[in-house]
C-alpha cells in the first residue's frame, strides 16, 4: 500500500505561510515525520499561492525537502509548467499529480511524461463533468488508459483517482468509487488507483472515522495507493487491518511487526 | 443493521458462574447495558454447562432477561432440546442459533421452525467439512436455503453465515466470508447474511481493531446482521461510518444523529 503524504499542502493551515516565508525548519519537521511514518512520497502543494509565486514555492519545496529526505517526491499542481519546472530539480523521479482529460491539461502535462518515466495520478475527470456514477468513472478511466498509453505511458505507470465526492450531498457517492475501484483493478491489468480520503467526509462530522473507514473500503476493494496523513495513527490502523482482512498481507506479518512497533495502539 | 448482542454467552468470563448461581443482577445489568447500546437481539448461551444444566440455564437466562427487557432473544444452541424449551417460554418470536446442514442438527431442529414464524442464524457448515472457500461457503448455502424454503421456511426467516476463520491460519480467510457475503446477498433474494467477529482475529494482537475492520468490509459488501458486542464503542463508530460508506444511511441521518447522541466519540 503506497502511501502518498498530503500534509505539505498549501491549503492547510500554516503551510501557505511557511513556504511564503520560506520557513525551511516548519516544512523540513514536515517532511522527517511524514517520512518517519510510513510515507512512499511526499506531496507538495503550493497552489494557493498567487499564480506567479507557486512555480518559484514549489520548487523551493522541493529543494528544502531533498534537503531532508531521500524519498521520491509527489508535485501536486494542475499548471504544466510549475510540474515541469519542479520535476527538473527532483533527484529522484516524482509522482506527477495530476493529468485529467481536460485538454488544457492533458495536453499541456502529457510532454512531462512522454519523455520521462515519472509515473503519473490520472483524474476522472474531462472537460467540466463530474463522473458521478461508476459507469462514468469506468469510461473515463478506459479513456485515460488508452490516451496514457497511446503516449507511450505504460499501465505500471498510471495511477487511477476515481474520485470519491463527498457523502453529505450523495450517499451513493462513496459506492460509485467503491465500485469503479473495483472494477478498474480487474479490467486494466497493471494498473494502480489511487484516492484522497477527505472529499468524502466533506461536510460531514467525525470527518477522520469517516475517512478511514473509506479506506478500509478502498483497500478491501483493491485500491493499492492513498493520500492521505500518514500521522494519523488511528487511520494507519485502520489501513494495517485492512491489508490484513483484504487477504494482502502474507502471514499477517506485517500486522504482526506494526503490533511489535506499538503501531496499533 | 441488525445487532445481536453477544456478552451473555457462558463461554466469556463472569458469566458462565452468573448462570450457575443463578446471579439475576449480573445477567439483567448485561440485557440492560446491551439493550442501551443498540441491540435488536439478546444473545443467551449457556453452552458450557454440563449437558444436563443446559436447558436449565437457559431456560432461566430466558425468564431472566425477559423481566427487564422487552427486546426479542436469541437462543444460541446446537442442541435442539434446549432451543425447544426455551423457545416455549419466549414472549416474542426468537431469533433461533443456529442451525447447520449436519444431519442430526438439521432435522433436530427443523421441527422448531416449521412448527414457527422463528427466524434462524443457519451456518455454512455441514458433516464434518469447513466450508474454507467462497465456493464452498455459496454452495452450502445454497442447500440451506433450499432445505429450509422446501420445509416452508422463508428466505426472509433466514440468517446465512458464511462463518469466517482465523486470519492468523489462512490470510485468504476473510476474503473467502466477504465474497461469499457478496454473492449470497445478490443470488438469494430476501435472504440475510449475519456474522461473528471474533473468529477472524483468533490468534492474532489487537483483535478488537481487526473485528471491527473486517464489520467495516463486510457492511460494505451487504451484510445486514452481525452477533457483536455493542457496548464495544469503537465497534459502534465503526458501524455507524460503514453503513454510510456502504450508501445504506439515506442523506446520512442516521450517522449525524449518532454523531449528535454522542455516539461517535
Amino acid at each position: 500500500m503506497l502511501i502518498i503524504a498530503e500534509r505539505i499542502n498549501a491549503s492547510r493551515r500554516g503551510i501557505r505561510p511557511a513556504i511564503e516565508n520560506r520557513d525551511t525548519g516548519l516544512i523540513q519537521e514536515e517532511v522527517r515525520r511524514q517520512a518517519a511514518a510510513g510515507a512512499a512520497y511526499i506531496d507538495l502543494n503550493a497552489g494557493t499561492l498567487p499564480a506567479d509565486q507557486e512555480i518559484g514555492g514549489l520548487c523551493w519545496l522541493v529543494e528544502t525537502s531533498q534537503a531532508v529526505c531521500d524519498l521520491p517526491l509527489c508535485l501536486d499542481s494542475p499548471n504544466p509548467d510549475a510540474l515541469a519546472a519542479a520535476a527538473a530539480l527532483c533527484l529522484r523521479p516524482p509522482l506527477i499529480n495530476s493529468i485529467t482529460l481536460e485538454p488544457q491539461r492533458f495536453d499541456g502535462i502529457l510532454p512531462l511524461l512522454a519523455e520521462s518515466a515519472m509515473p503519473v495520478i490520472a483524474l476522472c475527470q474531462d472537460e467540466g463533468r463530474m463522473a458521478v456514477t461508476t459507469k462514468d468513472k469506468i469510461e473515463l478511466a478506459e479513456r485515460l488508459v488508452a490516451q496514457l498509453g497511446a503516449a507511450g505511458i505504460g499501465s505500471e505507470r498510471i495511477y487511477i483517482d476515481p474520485l470519491a465526492y463527498p457523502l453529505a450531498t450523495d450517499s451513493a457517492s462513496a459506492v460509485a468509487a467503491l465500485d469503479a475501484i473495483s472494477d478498474i483493478m480487474v479490467r486494466f491489468a497493471g494498473v494502480h488507483t489511487v484516492c484522497g480520503l477527505t472529499n468524502v467526509s466533506y461536510g460531514l462530522p467525525a470527518r477522520r472515522l469517516v475517512n478511514r473507514t473509506f479506506l478500509v473500503a478502498a483497500i478491501c476493494r483493491g485500491l493499492d495507493a492513498v493520500i492521505c496523513d500518514p500521522t494519523d495513527g488511528e487511520l494507519i490502523q485502520a489501513l494495517h487491518a485492512a491489508r490484513l482482512v483484504a487477504g494482502r498481507d502474507a502471514f499477517c506479518m506485517d500486522f504482526i511487526q506494526a503490533f511489535k512497533e506499538g503501531r496499533l495502539g
